[in-house]
């Protein structure tokens, strides 16, 4: 922590700061400048309020040194962590395909989007059985029968589900068919839901809110950790800004920023980022050249008959095209795809 | 729904595209222009995901022209909603300030601030025993104990307790000690916790969330309202901008945007809006003179050992003395302070 | 300025470093914690940049601890400044009120409005001839003939003109008619014009861009300050954010920061901020409660034929009701309405 | 254009809109819902301000359909265009690479950057003479003389120069030394200087404003292209969000996006987007996977001496590094590097 005095704190208003200080058990530094004091404090004040410092009389600001989050980051846990899930170990070296509708709505409309991700060698299953909607009136999902549809066509082709919890309340029953849970961006900072998410041991798809910054996602990330259960995989999902031609503006730059400062996996959903399927394909092509470990996408035997999201859901040809060009690349930047 | 065509749309695609709409019930209604054909449709659209007949071939863009929420509507609900709740009616003519800790800490200090907020002939104590810290290392408030305190404290002062609930497993729980139940910014959009408090028949005070659209927040009350709770208090604290001087941007115009197109009250939360004690009072005064319902205001008798927030919590002589000038100018405003 | 190392950083690296700081001429202070090492700088680094800094190896981030600007802060300058133009003299204790047309159009239009504001004993009087339009398809401004209609219904009616200069060419031609120049938010951060009317003596009305900081527009009042022209007029007219329901964010905190900071003279600008005239009576309001020192506002004879911003422009009878308001509320702010 | 009436506008003032449509000289057709009525307007609306529809009785909202660009607009000009400048085409099947310092600052600096420039086979070299700052104490650029500086390594090693123009004064300087005029991004929305160029028949590189949407970028190449030079590049470079962790956020989206809208080359400045040289490298990796025509990179012999831009800039051997992937994945894309 720094603490920096105003040009015009008295003697008396920095020896009180240096006093709280000491008195919270760290260690003060202080450097006398021309125009302005600043006050280093060593120690591990994460569990600190520093915003508390702000009302003392005669400090200015004061900045934080240590970043808050601890399990989540490199510094912490230098190697990079792969997520096994479905046989697929998500991490360096692997560009992992997640693909499904966003929501289940029919045994005909699964089955035929889970065969296709077989017989494209994949092994992830999304879908949605539990859909967070802004208008009460739009389709909320099948709940329970949307996971039991979801479970059946995942059995019968080999593949690994990938599907949405939206409440703590649901873990026993999610946990039952999923293999993977997701953590929808409204949910991000659902810290119930993150702790109880931390008590099990099952890997879990973390996607970034629409207004997350990357530091409250390793922090949301860290919630988890600290309950106990390290198989964290993020997600940048596109954050939200003024340009509306897309559904939101996909960060792709937080693939390497995350990449930097944890040694989590980072997938990128190019789907919910775009918002239009037009751009699906060159979003995620950026994402594999970035370095991302992998995307999550939707798609949809008919889209335009789809009840949620079709316009950013991707038909199953236009899946294929696009996997195809994936497939070419890949091996050109080192990692297999899974 | 208005349908807009590409340019190079060929008529079997219009033909195919309006089969669609009538095939789903809807009735359109084909302009021809020079340049763009475009596609009315009548009907009410709520409940349609209009995003899939982007999809369709030759569709340039679909637009919405029924506002997506009803209940909370003002064309539905002409006359402005007072909520009540402790004895003062929230909404048109009164001006509500809910002042108190942002966490519960001790006895001594709810009991201090209590004490205050009876003594300036308020009726709402505010005070937080499940907080949402993005940090897991970061005080998460006292639980139940939190809540004993901050009921006895309003107990004993006549008051009516105005705090956070964080999950829907908490709702009996919390009941049993708040007047109103808040849903705090980073749970806008938790819609299982929404549905839950629509069960209820308490009111309840709705945050905006940091990056909620003022659409969004009105559909969120309608989550609570289709529930059949319609004692819904909206709050503008402040959205996520680029702008770092304060810790959000607080959007003044949410208040007559919101009154224009809903019948709930409106207060703002000067607190967290701005993040720094210096502006709360100015914040506060600019929510009068716009027209707020009110304000809900963190105070402490010494934020600089407050557990949470405590750079942007007014001293009680600070909030004595901004209270002392909001009351001056109510009258000339044509509100009461309450 | 202060140097955070990172935490593997070898003593060389930070070795290297003091050097560095040493060799431009300022003083190192480390300080070494258990698991931060910084290194607080002291002397002016206004025009050194930072940035430089983190391609150190060993150095992880370098912060400033300095404000950039000088001439512009209440550190430099404690006492508040009135700008005096048309003898109102703008600042502590008056709130201006500055109104008028978008875009001058024809004699008749200005005339009207310009008869208004007189009768309603106002002194300063807004108008467009040079107009920044996003399209080139956009009417453009009458030019050199807008600022003559202008001019002449100024002198009329006792009035000062104050009106937009878009180009450093155009400064004496802007000189002959205008009272203050203004700079329009697309030119916050035009250097040369600002440059070009730093060497003026008139007073400028600088508006902050939509995505211009408070701290950037500070900075551009130092480029004019810098040049020897002290007499500048600060204007907050909403920020671009997410939010779609009114044009731009009227960011209301900015006054008060401003007030803060700084100790030039700001103005909101509800037009262009609100976007839709329904909204520019409440703006205002909270404009005059939160400390503003006046307003800009957009008024037309009969705005649905106005050729710019017809949404956001208050008729005669809106205008007028609206200023009713503001001087029943003016005097128990204690200012003054000009 | 679409007007959607209020639902209790009345058949008075559904006349009275159809009325001032048809006065205008456009083509009203009314469609009746059950809820909404709702009039498509047909004809080319591009100069119609249509806001001032809003301020007429009854009307809630209107809407253009028509883009409001011509010029720059794909469905106008629908094969992509190639802008050729120093021996390069650029556009379709070309991957260029602009690179060199942000700012001249020494001869033996744009020496070694240019030798190197042209060792790699690339053709066009960047370097600021005129250096756009937020502060009036930063390093402003050299001028003329960087521009000579600039200009004769640039012949000494047969590249082409690639500078910034900052106002319309400097048209004629700078073209003695520039093959390419670069509009930076505070100068996105600089009319006069827009207009100035397109005078010039040189190629304009036209960089996105950090607030500007990309409907204003085409707009702002419209501006140039109206006054009838079409060489126009665009640049994507960052938006301003709540992000920090990079200098802006790179929307990557816009690559896709601005090739379906128009077939102008866009090329992708990773330098500015982050601001950070760690990510220089994926973010053009990530441009040239999204289908972007190219990148403009700042190189620096020894970044820790620049006297801008010092911690976003590559040092030539991590320069050489990334263009070394680059090439080697180009080819799989159907792309060669210029």
């Amino acid at each position: 922590m720094i603490v920096i005095f105003r040009q015009d704190a008295t003697e008396d208003q920095i020896q009180d700061t240096i006093r709280k200080i000491e008195g919270l058990g760290y260690t003060p530094h202080l450097s006398r400048g021309a125009v302005k004091t600043i006050c280093g404090v060593t120690g591990d004040d994460r569990s600190l309020d520093v915003s508390a410092f702000d009302q003392m009389p005669g400090v200015e600001s004061v900045l934080r040194v240590l970043k808050p989050y601890k399990l989540a980051s490199r510094e912490f846990h230098p190697d990079p962590t792969r997520v096994e899930a479905g046989g697929v170990a998500i991490g360096p070296g692997t560009f992992t395909v997640i693909a499904g509708p966003c929501s289940v709505e029919t045994e005909e409309q699964v089955e035929a989007s889970a065969a296709l991700v077989a017989r494209m060698g994949l092994k992830l299953l999304r879908g949605g059985a539990f859909k967070p909607r802004s208008s009460p009136y739009s389709f909320q999902g099948l709940g329970e029968q949307g996971l039991e549809i979801l479970g059946a066509a995942a059995r019968r082709h080999g593949l690994t589900v990938v599907t949405e919890i939206m409440s703590e309340h649901d873990v026993d029953l999610v946990d039952r068919y999923t293999g993977i849970f997701q953590v929808g961006a409204r949910n991000m900072q659902n810290f119930a839901l993150l702790k109880a998410l931390g008590e099990t041991r099952r890997p879990i798809l973390l996607k970034r809110s629409m207004m997350g910054t990357i530091e409250e996602l390793l922090l949301s990330a860290e919630y988890i950790m600290k309950g106990g259960n390290s198989h964290v995989i993020l997600c940048e999902r596109g954050i939200r800004t003024f340009e509306t031609q897309t559904r939101n503006t996909l960060d792709i730059a937080a693939v390497p920023v995350i990449k930097r400062l944890s040694h989590l996996p980072i997938l990128v959903d190019p789907s919910h980022a775009m918002g239009d399927w037009h751009y699906v394909a060159p979003a995620s092509m950026a994402a594999l050249a970035v370095g991302a470990d992998g995307i999550i996408v939707e798609i949809h035997p008919d889209p335009a008959k789809a009840l949620s999201d079709g316009k950013q859901t991707l038909t199953h040809e236009h899946f294929e095209q696009m996997m195809s060009r994936v497939r070419d690349l890949a091996p050109h930047l080192g990692v297999q795809v899974r």
